[in-house]
């Protein structure tokens, strides 16, 4: 059984994700970081759901949030967006954008990966549901791929070149979630929410909640997880 | 006056860096990492060049050695080869690479580059006296930038492109010394050896010291930084 790295927030997307791996017959080393950001309901998830879901391993990385700045996720200051119309506005990168936030996760995965002698990570980026963040979209993901190829003795030297696996880039949330709930994923546990109470309840109004929220109607199921009422 | 991102180890090389990042004008920020590194002595010299070579700030970020495995540079339970011909062994990638540690160290400064608004990240790699690491090659460098240039909203969305720049990355290390001197680098306050002792003191045995003492041999000058006896 092969080896992987999956990029774990705790969302359902990547909760989404993980179960994919875990389907494809890898085994699992789940990664997630701390950045400082508002959501720490967020990391309780990603624990649960890396041990649902049977991941071998779950690393939480901290991450100093010094590098950052601009941002509603990391920054207290600034107001998560509430209530936006997310599809006429999908043109426009939002203020929850953190910068160079895949690059570093991806980073990170690429250095663990090569420590363990793994060959394939897994991230649940997704182009179409999404906020308009540049490093979601494919092309982003083929340019470092192919730069990472380039940056490791595995790759250079010893012939183990490494994949990354975006398998939910070109679908949209409601096919998302048929595809986690056919592989048993309970999105009960999972927090997509960028402002949730301190019981990790969401706030049903942030863009991430209104596109989990319409990707659940359009399947014609109720949202699992709790929202403030 | 523009800003920019240099990475900055205490090394030779990235002092180095620092001068000709200043020379050219930029106000420099400079950015150094704590990964379990066993020359803590390295962290210090970054401190002291950082004010020396007039960075406008210094900003030490720490890296979770846990992804890090079977680097000797990380790991006190492996030796870090002493007195290796560094010239007939070039071929071979040596034991104190660290897996992806440029392409961490690169994503962080993209982090922080967006946040400042800066468009210019310094890098003083170098291909020709070198270890053979994979992520000192300009093929890995230009990868690097073209994917750096589709993942943040500040190339993507707001025209404003980043630049990596290697000005090493062609030198040999006694055309390296040549160019700080001539910038007026103290290089008695970098501490490049692998291994150096408590009090910052190069061990002349490993290959960085070896690289660096027959750098200042071919320029005829001796080396002021402190070796131990």
């Amino acid at each position: 059984m092969k080896s992987c790295i999956v990029l774990l927030s705790g969302g359902l997307d990547s909760a989404t994700t993980l179960a994919i791996a875990r389907a494809e017959g890898f085994r699992a080393n789940a990664l997630t970081f701390r950045y400082g950001q508002r959501h720490a309901a967020e990391l309780a998830a990603a624990t649960r759901v890396a041990a649902a879901l049977g991941a071998q391993r779950h690393t939480v990385i901290p991450i100093d949030p010094a590098v950052f700045s601009g941002s509603a996720l990391t920054d207290a200051a600034l107001a998560i967006p509430k209530g936006r119309d997310v599809q006429a506005e999908s043109q426009e990168i939002p203020i929850t954008y953190v910068p160079a936030r895949n690059t570093i996760f991806l980073s990170y995965a690429l250095a663990w990966a090569e420590s363990l002698g793994a060959q394939d990570i897994f991230i649940g980026v997704n182009a179409l549901d999404y906020s308009g963040y540049p490093d979601c979209r494919a092309e982003y993901i083929e340019a470092f791929e192919r730069m990472a190829n380039l940056a490791t003795k595995a790759a250079v030297s010893d012939g183990r070149p490494l994949r990354i696996h975006a398998p939910l880039i070109h679908l949209t949330k409601a096919q998302i979630i048929a595809r986690g709930m056919a592989l048993g994923v309970d999105y009960g546990m999972t927090v997509t929410c960028y402002d949730p109470d301190a019981a990790g309840a969401a706030c049903g109004q942030c863009d991430a909640c209104q596109l989990r929220l319409a990707g659940f109607r359009e399947q014609g199921l109720a949202d699992p997880a709790p929202y403030v009422t």
